[in-house]
């Protein structure tokens, strides 16, 4: 029935919708998505920017999944083909009926209408899973902390928001270790841009140390052009560095120091968002804020991204 | 971004899917959608037939709704344009994950997957709402008892299965009959069939007698050719007539008499379902049900909707 499908055609809007500027901030749980997202969201505001996270494509809820052979890491566990489906329609300009899975209560509830903002950003287990998914993104990030530190984060959340025991997490994350392995940080390998908070291991800095960070960007977009802000008295603060990827291909590396006196990584910060034509402001204050503190290198991760997300946006036809 | 909706489309399965056939059966509340529909779903089967309710499209709950300035029959009042998105998901062989309103409760529940089977039936208030959403449909049906009939119809099943006073039921049909003017019965005029059961009113027959059916066939598509099916031994219990709808445009009626004996409604029946290469077997049971009772008239008009079902549908490329 070709004469259908003109005739549906036919009917539709005479104005094509406008396309939004889409992330994708993939990773396991507890790797810091959230934490990353909600910076960029409140830097960029409502009217310009709409958030959403894949974990709302859960297939079973909390009740249901105890009694399934995988857990929610395993992609028969979620409505992967939707959550495609869905991308594709944000990336096209068209609103969306969003599932809504309530973290707090393990429940599937009612679902939710989201219209695309002009920038939309999608955090989540499986973003980049399929290579239609992958296409519906403008630029691709996963999030890599070390196992130990994911873990500490893990434990930290699901038992102080979610209600879940010690013992409960560490089971949970020993159950999902083969699921994780096979289906998520595969993900990694596609990411434009893969992001690590982890301590520096050469150096024996006190434990209230800020994370540093490890920004690799990966030459399968075009990055900002750094050199103007890698000015000889900030380098303490961020470097680049060409190295190697641990599967052999190349990339750049940009290194932010977690160590370094705040007032320099501050600096860097400014040097970045006044690269930036648009804001006529100071560095937003929501970037860096982990909890009721601040992480200096989370900073300067959130303005590459936003870097870009702004660029892009300018960029449009 | 026209390089990203390609990638989107090259990323995409390389097979099309196999389009449903289409039909929507349209009609104001308790207009007896759901008890047409039902005839049909267990005719043909599960393997071969899936039905979905365009209620679930409702925005608001049952609670929130108390508080609105429109009732469930306005646009408003509905994710209309989600509706026209996911009929139009389901005519080009896509799942979807449509919402769902529980009438029991009046609450807006989690979501269901739902898979075109190859025949798909879409009942409810706003199927033929928009030039767009008529698109999606092989066959279009608008249900049209008369008033008084409809009222005692939403009394009965409100007060007996959603748990409403009578007092409820009338207070809420006054309220809707504006809405219901401007918006629901609007459609009447777009659909392919329009059916209407009610009393013959230049007889008298007892208050026992089933009720007549009138279908009026548009020639905006194809309809069977009943000439084989009205023998001169079964004209009593249905015969066509040429007539003008009353926007006066030309149709044919077709009139099936409630007040003649069983077995002669029942030789029709078996004449339209002999004239159906496909079954090797009766005239499904299931056919003619009104909740505990039967209605030879509905079990006619439902076997020409299957004929046009099964004609479409074997007719396929």
């Amino acid at each position: 029935m070709p004469d259908k499908n003109l005739r549906i055609r036919r009917a539709g809007p005479d104005e094509p919708r406008r396309r939004p500027v889409m992330i994708a901030i993939a990773g396991d749980s507890a790797a810091g998505k959230t934490t990353l997202t909600r910076g960029l969201v409140d830097a960029l505001g409502p009217q310009r920017c709409v958030s959403l996270c894949t974990d709302d494509y859960h297939r079973y809820d909390r009740a249901e999944r105890r009694d399934l052979p995988f857990t929610a890491l395993h992609p028969d566990c979620n409505y992967l083909e939707i959550m495609e489906q869905h991308l594709q329609l944000l990336a096209t300009g068209s609103p969306i009926l969003k599932p809504v899975y309530d973290h707090a209560t393990g429940e599937l509830v009612r679902p939710e209408l989201v219209e695309p903002a002009p920038i939309v950003i999608v955090e989540g287990l499986f973003p980049l899973h399929s290579r239609l998914s992958r296409a519906c993104f403008d630029v691709t990030v996963f999030l890599d902390p070390p196992e130990e530190i994911r873990r500490g984060w893990k434990i930290a959340r699901d038992t102080g928001k979610r209600g879940y025991s010690t013992e409960a997490v560490l089971a949970e994350l020993d159950r999902r270790e083969a699921e994780s392995a096979a289906f998520i940080r595969p993900q990694r390998a596609t990411a434009d841009l893969v992001v690590r908070f982890a301590p520096i291991e050469t150096r024996d800095d006190p434990a209230d140390t800020p994370l540093s960070a490890t920004v690799m960007l990966r030459p399968t977009i075009d990055h900002p052009d750094l050199t103007g802000v890698l000015q000889p008295g900030l380098t303490r603060a961020m470097h680049l560095k060409l190295e190697r990827d641990p599967d052999g291909r190349p990339v750049e590396s940009l290194h932010v120091h977690g160590y370094v006196p705040r007032e320099e990584s501050i600096a860097v910060e400014k040097a970045i968002w006044a690269s930036l034509d648009a804001p006529d402001t100071d560095t937003p204050d929501c970037l860096g804020r982990v909890g009721d503190g601040r992480s200096e290198p989370l900073a300067i991760a959130q303005l590459l991204l936003l870097y870009h997300l702004m660029d892009l946006d300018r960029g449009r036809p």
